[in-house]
């Protein structure tokens, strides 16, 4: 058994050698939605390969079609369970990059904190993972055989590594998934993910007259797009916040009532929520809880609405038309081509007069899931989190989506295990992400205990 | 009394000069809604006053605190009524620029059409009319007093010269406003505008969290402001096409059943609406015609929305704000500043849980009017034009406003004249605007025939 102390030890020997490394690795400017950053993922997953062949893993490239898919194998005691890691080391756009301090490409170290874009998602807490991998080596205390594997499209649906599943089923197969891309329900309490929700999206585009018309001239009389895309997204929604999609809530499952009690055993506070991200906790179905609606409730949500003239001053015109971007959470048993369907079907019968609705970039990255509160693997997690924080566990389940864990567990056989330490003050997908070097030295200490105790 | 077939003559023999300076005019980048354009707006109106000059006009800049305001005089027999020619510089904004096919500022003459921005809106017709006016100058036969107000910000609101009317009441009195910034109905009919609408705007902002956050870990919890723009543009109007905000048809004046005839004897064909703009006139009030939507109907327009993620692929956010940029147009009695302040009680009244509404850049511009279709003034205009055009004129209740056409009339004590040749096609406030030589020259022959038989 390690010691905690001694593994403290390590880190404290080792903390400036890790930030160097992990200031390379964030200053790839890896964003997988945008075409003129391939090159940079390419050279980011390049570097991860030589990074785990130092750390004494036998790596290789599955795929490079696009983003690289990067996997890593150590072997270790085969009488023990061996362990699939799964991280991203791709990041979300900058934009709009006006907004931050320092350029999300240029890490920087203040107050305690990193800041740059991916600082926290997935960059950082996939580098203390590895560092543990490797500090547990360095002891000689890695038992279990170890698999990584990272890919570069987790922002953008990850298709590359969806499309793998089925030809790499063999060298993936595994006892246990683990992953450190969440967040703690708070500043103090290490929390085990115990669902995560599903994603579906796409893009609707109404187009009216063929240029943009005088507003004046044309001003009730031609159809314009940008009331149109209003009329389309507020259709979406009943008045009582629930989802006005035909058919939408049929396949959702309810919690069981033990699940239902342990997610509300953490509530959100409203004034908590609203010190951290400056709004209440005021939209969805009211007559769930704000746990409830994130864990167990699917949700459409508009990223981001275009339309006509945005510059300063007044521009009179009807513009010629409007985009919705859209995605859609969704809780087991939705299946995501389905209820992508039903929303384009509903989009369709809501056209207004006189437009036209093009449907584009839609897909889905993989269904929502629920595990087992009462599994062997997660009591273990709990003894080792308890040697970490004086403060309980929280169980939680969570309204975010890692797209590929459905598939990677599916396809592996592998129970996941998915515990992370990040805080809502990282800002993540957001100007200025950042992740403190406490919670980054917890993660290590964490990924290390548990891969030592299997 | 002046031949047409003298007015051709001069224009044959000066067209490439005409053309020439024409296009020095349409160089200018003067956009008056840019600040960044400010010194172009400048250096246009520096042109015309050395251009006015060159004419034998006496001129001066009234005002230059912002986009300057050209004006200049030259005294006639003071028997014959003095005209106040009322013209603007500036021009819309050339947003998309990479949809033109030249660029805006480099004026190009392609199949007979002059393309750049302000080729039609206002510096062609403006340039037409200063060309007739030469025209008579040479030959002696402009005999009455003729003023020409020229200002730079009628696409940003006309403040300057609104704010400055009261000071310059007694060099602008006059008997006829005469403004060439209009269309024809249709390719082949000259067109007197009998009314105008006024305009009030505004932009509405919605904030929720204060920052973008994650929409898996936030979505069907926190306010969305993309949702929320959406909900409360779309409770502008109601199912029927109809305005939703209390109180805001109480002032309309309904036109009487001369006024309506007279509009609906050139009533709007659906096929050509849409083969002109792409689309069917299908919004707004659909138990009145198109042609007294937009001639006696007030609308509420929305120029343009911005919210969130516009880029490639997904972007999983709750935008921290969205934007909408709002303008309605009015009819007789309503009260620009009343008007305004309706819509903006009822969207107060209106802000979806959790997120703040600010209401900037708001204004009027102006209320609108409706001439008299029996007076003199009207009967001579109909007259000229029957000696350029087999067709009969029609009567025009148009739905543009000149923000400024009301205040000028008031404070000059002159009765507007309002014709203009612009076609739908010249695609005026939007890329490659342009306009045909065949309507410069008819604008040309038009002005001079009109001042030369006054």
């Amino acid at each position: 058994m390690i010691l905690t102390s001694e593994l403290e030890k390590i880190y404290e020997q080792n903390k400036e050698r890790y930030i160097r490394e992990w200031f390379e690795l964030l200053s790839f400017p890896s964003i997988s939605t945008s075409e003129t950053n391939a090159k940079d993922c390419t050279d980011c997953a390049e570097w991860l390969v030589q990074h785990l062949n130092n750390m004494g893993f036998k790596t290789r490239l599955l795929d490079s079609t696009s983003r690289p898919v990067v996997f890593a194998e150590r072997i270790g005691n085969p009488d023990k369970p061996t362990v699939l890691f799964y991280g991203h080391y791709d990041v979300q756009p900058v934009d709009p990059v006006d907004a931050w301090t320092t350029p999300p490409f240029k890490p920087s170290l203040r107050d305690g904190r990193i800041y740059a874009r991916g600082a926290q998602d997935n960059k950082g807490q996939l580098f203390h993972t590895l560092k543990a991998i490797e500090a547990l080596t360095s002891i000689n205390a890695l038992d279990p055989t170890v698999k990584i594997i990272l890919e570069g499209e987790e922002e953008s649906g990850s298709k590359v590594i969806s499309d793998g599943l089925q030809k790499w089923k063999d060298i993936l197969s595994a006892d246990i998934l683990m992953v450190a891309d969440t967040n703690m329900v708070n500043n103090d309490t290490p929390t085990i993910i115990m669902g995560l929700r599903g994603m579906a999206y796409l893009t609707a585009t109404l187009s009216g007259p063929d240029h943009d018309l005088h507003s004046g001239v044309h001003g009730g009389t031609a159809p314009n797009p940008a009331q149109g895309i209003a009329r389309l997204i507020n259709s979406l929604h009943n008045d009582d916040g629930s989802i006005a999609v035909p058919g939408f809530y049929d396949a959702v499952t309810e919690p069981t009532d033990k699940e239902r009690d342990l997610a509300n055993a953490t509530p959100i506070d409203p004034q908590t929520y609203e010190a951290e991200t400056g709004a209440p906790p005021l939209a969805g179905e009211m007559q769930f809880t704000p746990v409830e609606r994130n864990g167990f409730r699917p949700s459409i949500d508009i990223n981001g609405i275009t339309s006509g003239y945005s510059g300063q001053g007044v521009k009179t015109i009807i513009p010629a038309n409007a985009s919705a971007k859209i995605t859609a959470r969704l809780v087991p048993d939705q299946i995501p081509e389905k209820s992508l369907q039903q929303i384009i079907n509903h989009l369709k019968a809501h056209v207004p007069a006189g437009m036209k609705l093009t449907i584009s970039d839609e897909g889905s990255s993989g269904p929502g899931f629920r595990l087992n509160p009462d599994s062997p693997l997660t009591q273990k997690t709990i003894s080792v989190l308890a040697k970490l924080s004086k403060n309980k566990p929280a169980f939680l389940w969570e309204g975010a989506s890692i797209p590929i864990i459905a598939g990677l567990s599916q396809t592996s056989g592998a129970e996941p295990l998915l515990v992370g330490f990040g805080q809502e003050k990282d800002n993540i997908h957001a100007p200025n992400e950042s992740f403190s070097l406490d919670q980054f030295k917890l993660g290590f200490l964490y990924s290390a205990l548990m891969l030592g105790s299997l």
